[in-house]
This record gives C-alpha cells, sequence and structure tokens, in this order.
C-alpha cells in the first residue's frame, strides 16, 4: 500500500473521539491528519487526554478553521454532539464532495423525516443526507455500506440489541409482541460532559434506570425493527447505568414462534454469526459478560432457557465505545476504503 | 424497660452476622449476649470486621461450646449456611423451646416439604420446624408474624421482588402469567466465602448475568405468588451481579389486567403501603435507585408507563444487607419480643 | 429535655449538608427547622437527595429570604462555599448575636489575617470574626468550644493528619523537620461540583495525585502544627485521590526523638487518646482501612515500625464525610449546646 | 521472517498469563505452541479466561505432561507460583537448554544466596540459575539481557520505583538515607488466589496499607538501589491497596544532592529516558495518573517541587500487569529472540 489515507476526526475531545485516536495510530493504513475540537482549540491532545502524551498528534483546532475543499482529507469521523453534526456534515460535503463520512451521532441514522421530527422536536437541517446516509451497523447492511459515502455509525445500546434481535425477527423466530430490552451500560456512554449526576460519587456504589419510556435510542430500534420485520414493531427498552467505565449487556426476554424452542433460536444466531469476525456466539446455555469484551470490538451473544416453556433469555454484550461506537466507525472506515475489515480491530479484551 | 432482652447471634462472621451487630449494638432495649462463629472461635469480633475495634462486644465461640438451656438467651439469630442451619435449630429448641428464633437462611422458608426436596435434592431435617415456621416479610405476614416462635427472615432478592408484585397479584390488577423480574443485586448478596468468581479483579469494572434458569429463589418466589394469587405463578427471573457492594434493583415488567393503567397499579401500590414504615412509593413515573437505601432499611418502588400501551415498568430497590437480610431481622424480632417494630431501623441512607 | 433546639443547615444540597441532616434526624434533642439551597430554593430536600423521600424535612430556601433576627434558631451549620461564608456569617451574627454557629467551610481556620490573605489572595472580609473562632478539633480545643459561639470546624484533610500527629509534636516525640503527610481521599471530599475531572469515567480504576506543592489544607497544618510545636512547623504533604466516595487514609513517616521507638509513638498516642469516644488507636503494628470508618464518627489510628530503624509509619483513617466534616461538626454542636458528646454519632460503620 | 518462535506460556489460568496470551495474539513473529495450568488441564483457555472465546488457542495441558526435549520451543514465559518455579525451571533447562526463558515469579530476581534464604527461609533449588539469571529490566540492563538465556522479570512495584529512582541514585543527585516509596496498587497485583481479603466486598469503597515493613519486594529494591549506588541502600517503602484493578503509582520522597532542585531532578530523568519507547517524563510538576497507562506498556514519570525547599515528589506510574509483568516480559523476549523490541508492545492505553 502506497500512501496512507488521510484521516480527520471532529470532536477528538470526547470519549469516541479519543478512542477512535487509540484504534487509529494502529492502523498500519491509515494517517491521523485532522483533530478538532472546538472549545479546546489550540490544545495538544495530551492535555485533555494524557495518555497520548508520547506520541506525536497533529494540534487540536476548531472546524471553522478548516477549509474543507482544500483539506486532502480521504475520511472524516464526526464525533460531535447532536445538531451540531448535521450543519457541519452539510457544509463539509458541499465543499468537499467525494469526502467519505462515517457520523457517530444520531443525525443521520433515521431516515425518515417525520420519525426524525418526533423524536428531536425540529425539522432536520440536511435531508437529502439524511436520505443518502447508509445505516452503518456492519453485520446486517455489509453491501450498501460499502459503496456508500456517509454512513451513520449506530447507537451503542442499539447495536447491543440489533446484533441478536435482527436475524430472529427476520427469520421470524420470535413473537414480535413481546419483546423485553433490559438495558444496562457503563458511564462512558453518557460521554465526557460535566453533570452533578454522572459525578463518580453519584454513580460508585449504586444502580438505577433512567429514560424510562422515552428514550431516544429507541426511534433508532423501531426504524430497524420494523424494517427487518416489513411491519412495525415496538419492543420494551429500559435502560440502566452500572457503576463502571465501558460495556453494555442487554438482557433480552422473547418467546418462540411455532414452537421454536431457545435451542432453536440459538441455532439460527449461530448460524447467522458463523463466518463473522467480531460477533460470538456462545455455546448454548451460557451468556456473556461486558468484561471479557471491555476495549475489544467484539459482541458476545448467549442464548439459555427461561424457565417458562416457550421463552429464552439472551444476552448481548459489547463495550459501547468500541463495538458500540468507535470500533465499528473504523470497521466502516475500513469497508469504505476498502481495507481489511477486521485492520486495528484485532486487539483482545483488556480482562481484568 | 426493665432488663434488656438477651441476644445471640450464630454466624457472626458473615456479612449478615455483622449487619445483625451493627443494628443491635444502637438498640436500646436489647444486649448481645452471644457471638458464635465455627472457624474463628476464640477470636474477638475485631479480628473479623475491624470495624467494631472500638466497641466491647462478647468473644466468638463455637456453636457446640453452648448449653442451650443453660444459656438465658430471649432470641437467636441464625446466619449460618444452609442446611447447617436446620441441624443447629433443631437441637436449640428442642432444648430450650421457648427460645424465639429468626432464621436468615433459607431453611425454613419453603412450607412445603416436597418443594423443599426437589430443589435442595434432599428432605428437610426438621420437617415439624418447616410446619411451625412463619415466613417474615413483615408487611405481608405482620399478624402471623408477632406470635411465632420461629420465623424464617425472607431472601434479598425475593423479598425486592415480594414487596411491588403481591399487592398487585393479590389484588389482580396484573397479567400473571407475563411477569419478568430482572434483578441486579451488588456482591455482599454472594456472601464472604472466599471464590474466584467473587474477587475484586472478576467483579469489577463488569456486569453479567447468572444462574439464569435455575436460581434457588425462585421457589420462594412460586411459594409466595402462588399462595398471595390462589393459583400456581410462575414468574421470569434473571439475576445479575453489579460492581457494587451493596444494593438490589428489580426491574419488573407487568401488564394490568382489564384495562388497568400503570397509573391503577401505582395507585394500589401508593395506598397498600401508605402506613407502612419501611415501604415508600416514589411520586409516579419515579423509579428507584439502589443508592439511596443504602445502609437503610427502606424498600423504594417505583411504577412508570412502558411504552407499550397497557403494559408497566415497576422499579423496586432495598439494601440487600438491612431490609433484604439483617434490618428485616431485626423487624421481625422486634415484632417477636414486642418493641417497636422500628427500634434500631431508623437510619437513613448513607449516600453517596 | 423540654424543648428541642432549633437547628438551621446553610447550603443542604452538598454532601456535607446532606450528612448533617442524615445525623440530625437521628438526634433526640434537636430540630431541623431551617434548610437553605440557594440555586435550589423552592424545592424539596428529596428532590435533591432522594435518600430523605420519607422523611419530612422545611422546604429548602434562599439565604436572602431569611430573616435572622426572627428564625428563633438555636444553632446553625455553615455547609456554604468559601468566601460566600464569610458574607452570610457575618451578616446572620450581626442580625443574631446569640445565635451559635458551627462553620465547616475553611473561612473562620486561619486565625492569621496575613496567613488568610497569602493562601486566599484576598482580606478577610471579617476580620474580627476570624479573631473569635475557635478551631473546632474536638479532642485539642474542647475546653475552648464550650464556651464558643463561632465554631472553625476543621477540614478532612487536616483532621486526619493532626489527630495522630498533635500529641507526638506536642509531646516533642519526632523531629518536626522530617514529616512526611502521603493522604489518599475518596471523592466526595471534592464537593458535589459539576466538573469534568469528577465523572465518574474520569475517576473509576485510577489514582492519582493532585495539588502537589500548594494545597489549601496546609495554611491549616501549618498553623496548628506549629501552634502545637511552639515554633514554625512544614509538613510534606501530597493528596491523592482513591476512586471510592468516603474515606481518608493518611500514611505518615516520622523520625522519633532522642531514641524514641515506634513503640513509644504508639504509647503516647494510646494513653492520649484512652479515654475519647471518637479516636481509637489500633494495638501496635497494625495501620487502619478505611472501609472500617465508613460512615461512622471514628478515627482510627496505627503505628508500626518503619525497617529503617528510627523511624515510624503512622496510619490514620476516617470517613471524610463525618469525623472530616459533618460528624464533627454534630459533635462540635453537641459541645455547644451542652448535649452528651457522642448523642446521634454512635453509629458503627457501615462496612462492607 | 520466515518461521514463527513457538512460545510456552507456563501457568496460563493466571493474570499474567492471560496478559501474555493477551499481547502475544497480536505478535506477527510468534505462535503460542504451549499453554499449562495444572489444576486446569485438560480445560480450554475460554474456559478459564472467556474473552479468548473466539480465539485458537491450544488446550491447557500439566507441566508434568510435557517433554521438554522434543517440545519444539523457542522460548517459554515463567507465570508460576514462587517456589514451584525453581524446580520447573531446573529441570526444563536440564532437558532442553537451548531454550530461552524470561521468569515472572520472583524466584531468580535476588542474585545473593543469602539474601534469598533470608527473605524466604529456604535455600534456592537451583543456585546455579540463580547466579546465571539477569535482572530484566530493559532500560537499565538492555545490554546483558540481549544475551541471556534465562532473565527474571523484575516485579510490579519494583519496575514502579525503580525506573525513577536508578538514574537518580546512579548519578548522586539524591541523598540516599532519605528516600521514602509510598507505594499503591490495584487489585490484579495479588493474583488470582481466592482468599477473603480479596472479594469484591472486602476491597470495594475503600483503601488501606498492607505488609508495613516486610514485604518481599524490598529485598529486590535492596538490591538494585544498593548494586546502583555502589553501597547499601535501604529506602521506607509503604505498598497499599487500591480499589482498581489495574495500575501501580509510586509517590516518591527524596532530597537533591549538593544543592540539586527538583528541575535537576527532572533533567537527569528526562534525558536519561529519551530515546526510550516505554518510559515518559511527564514535563516538570506535572505527576501522571495510573489510568493513563492502563493497559499499554508505558511507565510515565514525573517530578514536582516539594513545599520543603531542597526536597522533589516523584510520581511513577505503570500498569503492574503489562510494564510491572506480561508487558514487559514481552519486552525482553523480543530482546532475547531479535525482533524489535517494541513489538506487540504497542497498544495505547485503554482510558477511559
Amino acid at each position: 500500500m502506497a500512501a496512507k489515507a488521510k484521516i480527520g476526526v471532529l470532536g477528538a475531545s470526547g470519549y469516541t473521539g479519543s478512542e477512535l485516536v487509540r484504534l487509529l495510530v494502529r492502523h498500519p493504513h491509515v494517517e491521523i491528519a485532522l483533530l478538532t475540537a472546538d472549545r479546546k482549540a489550540g490544545q495538544e491532545m495530551r492535555d485533555v487526554f494524557p495518555q497520548f502524551s508520547h506520541l506525536a498528534l497533529p494540534k487540536l483546532v476548531s472546524i471553522e478553521s478548516i477549509d474543507w475543499s482544500a483539506s486532502g482529507l480521504d475520511l472524516v469521523f464526526g464525533a460531535l454532539p447532536h445538531a451540531t453534526t448535521q450543519r457541519v456534515i452539510k457544509d463539509l460535503l458541499a465543499k468537499a464532495p467525494k469526502m467519505k463520512v462515517v457520523d457517530l451521532s444520531a443525525d443521520f441514522r433515521l431516515a425518515d423525516p417525520k420519525a426524525y421530527a418526533r423524536w428531536y422536536g425540529h425539522d432536520h437541517l440536511a435531508p437529502e443526507l439524511q436520505q443518502e446516509a447508509v445505516y452503518g451497523l456492519v453485520e446486517i447492511h455489509r453491501a450498501k455500506i460499502k459503496t456508500a459515502r456517509l454512513v451513520a455509525n449506530p447507537g451503542c445500546y442499539t447495536t447491543t440489541s440489533q446484533l441478536p434481535l435482527i436475524p430472529l425477527i427476520g427469520s421470524k423466530a420470535i413473537d414480535l409482541d413481546e419483546i423485553v430490552v433490559d438495558a444496562k451500560s457503563g458511564m462512558t456512554g453518557a460521554g465526557r460532559g460535566a453533570k452533578e449526576n454522572m459525578l463518580f460519587s453519584e454513580v460508585s456504589e449504586g444502580f438505577h434506570a433512567y429514560g424510562v419510556g422515552h428514550h431516544r435510542h429507541m426511534a433508532e430500534l423501531d426504524q430497524e425493527f420494523s424494517t427487518a420485520a416489513g411491519r412495525d414493531v415496538i419492543v420494551t427498552f429500559t435502560p440502566h447505568l452500572v457503576p463502571m467505565n465501558r460495556g453494555i449487556l442487554a438482557t433480552i426476554y422473547v418467546r418462540g414462534t411455532n414452537g421454536k424452542s431457545p435451542q432453536d433460536l440459538h441455532g439460527v444466531l449461530a448460524s447467522f454469526y458463523d463466518k463473522e469476525p467480531f460477533v460470538h456466539v456462545l455455546p448454548f446455555g451460557e451468556l456473556p459478560q461486558t468484561r471479557h469484551v471491555r476495549g475489544s470490538n467484539m459482541t458476545y451473544i448467549g442464548v439459555a432457557n427461561d424457565r417458562i416453556k416457550g421463552r429464552a433469555i439472551i444476552g448481548s454484550a459489547l463495550d459501547n465505545l468500541v463495538k458500540g461506537a468507535s470500533g465499528q466507525a473504523v470497521q466502516n472506515m475500513n469497508l469504505l476504503l476498502g481495507f481489511p475489515e477486521t485492520t486495528a480491530l484485532e486487539q483482545v479484551a483488556l480482562f481484568p
């Protein structure tokens, strides 16, 4: 491979931004050419993330200071807040229409302008890009991603929920009206904004549900599950906060259709993911632990018998910052730029 | 009150034992007269729990060394392992038939000898005591407890699940065939035994389900739910481990019967627990956090709308070592000995 | 005791404020009559600290809304930020000169106006109160506290450091020029302000020193150590942050004077604190753990041999929110109002 | 590079063993050919460490089952318990004298048979190998390591302490009689043995010192510091346990000789480590955090002014399982087998 691809990270001072940098510095075919962070512009990456102190990285700049048409970038990762994103990406693609974009915000995940307006309370600023964007859940939409310009990287809760459920819904193996997703996430999923309820003393040594009944991730689940089913599907979904940094576990309660047993459901998933490098289905009866995928791009899925006949308990675990965000984004980048899909994503979980 | 009641704690070197001591040393009407710990016999309590270093407490002795008929104890707490318990309590009550016993093990919780044999794999050693024992969930069985000799203190998961569900089941407010209990517990619920999977490095920074489909607490739930319903009730129940010391949260998914809304279910619980000192129902739509009951004898219960019409999400939180074990045991003791029910249990949660 | 004393807590929405409320609700001789929280005025205490949801407490009000001369309060706790405090207390005591005040801020701890100006960068707003205030380290200054009107409650790091060192300095048992205090604190010591470096994800699973060489607590140490020694004493002091909520441990390195051995130093401390209810000296060679004083008003102190002859290693542990703040403040209140010193402070540590 | 080197890991069911596997699976020039775990022999690596579930690895075997002379291994890592190690390695090198060994136990770190006998209470079983072994602190002993057969990989506490202190001692920049090392470690340093005091509930939410005055790591420090100084050097050393999985921070108190300022000491270290890939000296005045080296092979060192003139505070941070154990072991392997020293060790810290 001759020249390295030039990559930009927009929003490098947040956790998904730093995680992108962590992964990209070990990628043999790319060069980090741009790092932005509006409020930290002018600082070094090591000032906001000291774990990079011993590395040479571009200085943080503001987005406003960039001339997109002259930037020479091959691909940009968007790790910006909701709403800011659509404004920036619209401008960027107008000025540099050949650039590729993997966006980690929620801005381009909903294809339906009405659904977007209903969940977010305002019309989308770039509806034509909303139409163009490809939903970047690789294991489900790989073919479409390869030829895309703009990929909407899925959310962490939704990736955890979709990877086990989409194959089951798509194969009509489970009852669509009785799906309960009880999800538990580590704190990094909430980002780096300084809020009282995210302080160590408010989070440590405790556990709670939040956003009950109105979490925005539900819109994304509704869209993807309904597409897979060919009809409207609404699931019960409750997110909880775990006093840990990384990891999401979804415990999912389903009923098999037409006498399908939990073993049958396990069979559907095991065969669907047989060749996938980043989804591993555990032996029947074993449920996954988040710690065993920490820092890796793996998703571990398990299926077990419920004690109520005909019902199954499914566990799905991933690292919200890797397969649930930046790792999946790099996986998307590899597809967009023609690199082997697993490049820079080979790390094994850091346990303990 | 003239003389103080003389109290013994069998199994004082475990967490429920030390928690009993923590509560009892602030009880104005009792005196800790006996502490046992077979493997630690001869040691001081401060040697196994240094937080008592500045207090005068009886030295730890072995159970074998006790002459029950001459002990002069008014009440004994059993905080011994399963199976050992039934042997010891049988012997104790044979020799000192007027002594009262609050047992924290699972040995006397199941009233049905067949259910016991099925779940535990052997016949009960003291079937007549099994019949005599009163199930000590105070808010549900208060009247029977007051006149009991032997109280079987409920388990922590089951207390968390029963307090919200028994009133709903008893009033036929929810569908009995569709109850899902997704429960999450801190580590102290697993006791103080030295096992690899309980090491800090195995537990910290991770989350997982365990005992899926075959957790022994289910037998206790089956019994109490079926009694309340007047028919067999089996619920889906999945326990998880949270990297924290104390606290259990149960997230419970139910469907109202006959058009009963989540608001209606909230009303049932709010009115059922209106006068109870240790169960507090939060305003509709708010779900509890374990940290807000840590170290206290309170149970906080909340009810919220599911996004699927007709279904409700219920949260129930308590401290597994207090209301889930030793606090409820002291509450039972207060009833058995005629003290005000809240004595020594007034502490507010230690948060943060 | 006829009427209960009426108590106010200024700044009830912070951690020391809520901890005062936790302790005071179990005090038989006081009534919480006033709770202030400027930015949360109008809310209930349960809105900012849900652990009080089941209790009746006064609504939060703003300080500006209070008529001090008509308040009828017997004593007020100040749990306000630095600088705000001196303004508020000056006004309060001008209008209600008979009220007693226990102030938990740093504003009245330094007796020397010049030291204050040097460390805080401005002149004190109430220099006459600065002169009047009594430094509230009970075990050292008990007699003066009893007759005071305004008590400056000591800091958490400084209480941890002074309790072992003042008796040793005062008895000339250690070399004054070679004292190293390596201190480690839980996160609640940093308060409830929403700052990025206090987020769970920034604190969990890591450890670091901070404020090296310029921590403001040093001024307080300098004052008290120099007073005890009768000459200037400056110690090396490094604070660190531990990923836990509560607790401070100081590991202190000293050299005995005139051949005094670590055993001798232990003897000095054991005899000095022999009758104290809240300071316990462990057997020689044992060092304390913060978990064994969590939630209690105890300080545990231990002394052990260093491997270098003539040098000792001293450990001192307390709960920064109790003996390091609100518990000591209640202890001061008990002295000021003539209650038994230990009232409402009898709780044993919550471990595990 | 034609054929890959064949590598064995003895003791793969412990934390240093699994960490070796984690690093080696990304090493392009080696093949994991042997994994032993006596009590888990016959199991798959995924049974004891589920994070390897998706990888193909050799089954765990017992050491007894191996024919060393026919094993074809190029290098073996010893991650066995103390004492077992010397017996196994002696046997192994007798039968396969050309094999190279990097041993992670303490068995070969002390060169002096008398020191070994004094600290461990028995004579060494392989005194000739004790003489042959090279102490594997790469940055200090790189040249000797390259030609060694048996490398004694340093301990985690001692690596953390030596990297900042050896250059200062060697250049006579600090007073040798006044060095205090206050060290804090995460729990993985204590291994995977199931002990009560390592349970989550015993470790979480607390902090304490341990092994005061008699920690075995002191022998290793004494040897290396004395060698560097050319005279006997004994330092004060206190280890503490932090409720976190990974990381060691040493806070070190020293006095500069001959008027050397903390800035001068910083200069010594900055220049000593200028070209080193795995030791990074932070700008003067900044002290490191363990979280910024978590999972990486980096050591971060900082130097700051003490408030007492002439004294400096030094911070040194590394991941005890990487640079403090398995990462350094792989670094040693790279030297022994002629690979670039940084191969498979390029990972950036996993923060948050």
